[in-house]
């Protein structure tokens, strides 16, 4: 596989021609390129403490995980990094690799606000538990990488919560975003109202990180999950009106299969093929 | 919100009247006194840790988890705090969590014995990895609260486990209880025979949790996990057989989006929807 | 319960007669020596360091998990700790339990080459952070227990992975696989080219684990996910397809009731109905 090729096949029209030319060296090589960006030139501690009982698994990570996944067009490493962060740490139970792409995030260019923000945005999807965890992993990479940039912002919160969220969600989740919330008013309408003033007013509301990522985050996190297949697709469908592709929408869930298995991929494709057929 | 706009809207045939009148200052105040009644008046070890990068997470975490969710009507305390452990004791991935509201669940005035019973309770829902990793997290928080009440208690064992079992299925799911355990004769008998036995004989049957706390801790660990749709079904129900308010699944099911997540108390709506609507 | 009894009601056809008869020191003893199995002889410390405030959970996990379930014909001991490992690698959040059952597998009689193989088939189901884990906990383990066997392999990587793959798919899954892969044409091509390439091509095709085995661990990985609906009915089929039986099928989902819960069981259960269902 060429970066051509592989260009051409994450075109979603195309039939997949399988190349298998490309040699184990060459994906490799290309892995561990895309590795070093990840760890800033350093080789990656968590490989080499399982080369000596599984070097295998530590091949198929550099040439399948970096070498055919990471290293494909179609999101940039920042944004590979910004799903990766949010994939674990909505799940929870991978530390190690949360803290290894936490300092990956920085080391391809991800601002320590962005990571903060990620994490903040993660409360939503996974639970305050799971953000505070995960801010927890942000610390100690942040102490160990000094940076110039400040990941502390403290926004303004005054203004009309409820108004500014109702905004923010016809913005990005449209008419579907208001029929939710409505939807909760013969059963939990404080629910609704929350999802309101909490998820949209105080959440998607910060700067710190662009729409589209947030809505990047939140397909990564729904589809490492694999309980919240209602929301993956509404978000699918936000990713898209705020400005994503569906490309990027692909090769997210194609991520997905090296974070959280190949299933968790493989649902979440079935809520894209829905929502893509929505607009032919 | 008010309290007693809160009340008024828990109510599930309320229609939401969105009240944005209250200040953050209020909502914060609400919060922070809500928190020193889990913290038994202590501050937070887990946001101190976080406010130094994540402010704004530690202030929605106050002003939204504790002063817009926690301190509702609708649940005790106690319940609140029963249902958070069971949930993150299912969960499994938020050690630091667990260990608070553990200690949280004490200050409210849980006993030692309900905690315990709570995670007993676990292994039927999470399994007993889950149970027995929340009971050691639970050792670990009880040394450093000294108590007078003795969670140890070893029940009386002898009797016919199998009838003992169905008598409290038949108590607390009624028929369709029986009907589950029928369902797996043509595939799975023994299975049915180890939830009569095991889940309602040995579990259910306990003394030092009462059935209704009991079905709120299944509803938690059910919603929270995300992967028991038709179990949490069938618990909504059994939790209204047993004595339990429609407030109080609904208080449950948003409470579970502070610890698990928005979609995970929104799925957990739909199905208390479907509950719902069978005795309007 | 005798075994004779156990035996007859795992038969998938047999109609369950709760057998009360048994005591429950009986259930006890013989779970006790099924649990020496597993530790090699030592008594679970897991399981002492919960015996001062939780005796009864202590008491259950040796009567039910070890004397109703593990001692269950059906499976061997070494399929149960497969399964078992599986399944925690995969849910990655016991990790004490998933060491405990590492060297539970070694004990009754597993490889290390077989321990490490089920890991590195879990990088499919769970990803590759659950994969590296369970290895750094194999690593952990293995250094405790010396043995001769040498579970470092690295494969040979020549020849086409795709035609490789597609064999294996082929043999596997049947047609139904094949269909997967091109179901994804219209998506995500790439995706179904990993499925051939590195699924099936790389994993599916390594030495060290017979296939049956390795379906049995998608099986229980599937299920205690509880996230991978679909995929558990492909590969209960595909079990079924490569020389399972359908009694190994509903042993497997038994055990799981124990280590990821009963609605995970249940769950897959219905699951297993279905494909049970397709050929009389």
């Amino acid at each position: 596989m060429t970066h051509a090729d592989s260009t051409a096949s994450t075109d979603s029209t195309a039939n997949p021609v399988p190349t298998t030319s490309e040699t184990e060296e060459a994906r490799y090589a290309r892995g561990l390129a895309a590795l070093r960006q990840v760890t800033g030139g350093e080789s990656s501690a968590i490989l080499d403490a399982i080369s000596d009982i599984a070097p295998d698994l530590a091949r198929f990570t550099v040439a399948f995980g970096y070498g055919d996944i990471w290293s494909r067009p179609g999101l940039t490493p920042r944004q590979r990094q910004i799903a990766t962060v949010a994939a674990l740490a909505a799940l929870g139970n991978a530390a190690p690799q949360l803290r290894f792409h936490i300092a990956g995030a920085l080391n391809v260019g991800c601002t320590r606000r962005e990571i903060v923000e990620t994490f903040i945005h993660t409360s939503v999807y996974a639970g305050f538990p799971a953000a505070l965890n995960a801010l927890a992993a942000a610390r100690e990479v942040f102490a160990a990488h000094p940076a110039d940039d400040d990941p502390v912002v403290k926004e303004a919160v005054d203004g009309d919560r409820y108004q500014r969220g109702l905004d923010a969600l016809r913005a990005v989740d449209g008419p579907e975003g208001v029929h939710v919330v409505a939807s909760l008013d013969d059963i939990a309408p404080d629910l609704g109202r929350y999802l309101v003033e909490y998820v949209f007013g105080d959440v998607y509301t910060r700067t710190g990180l662009d729409l589209p990522t947030r809505e990047l985050a939140s397909i990564a996190m729904c589809t490492a999950l694999g309980t919240a297949a209602p929301q993956l697709r509404v978000h699918i469908r936000a990713f898209l009106n705020v400005g994503g592709t569906r490309t990027e929408v692909v090769e997210t869930l194609t991520q997905m299969a090296g974070y959280a298995g190949f299933p968790a991929a493989l649902n979440g494709l079935t809520a894209a093929r829905e929502i893509f057929a929505e607009t032919p």
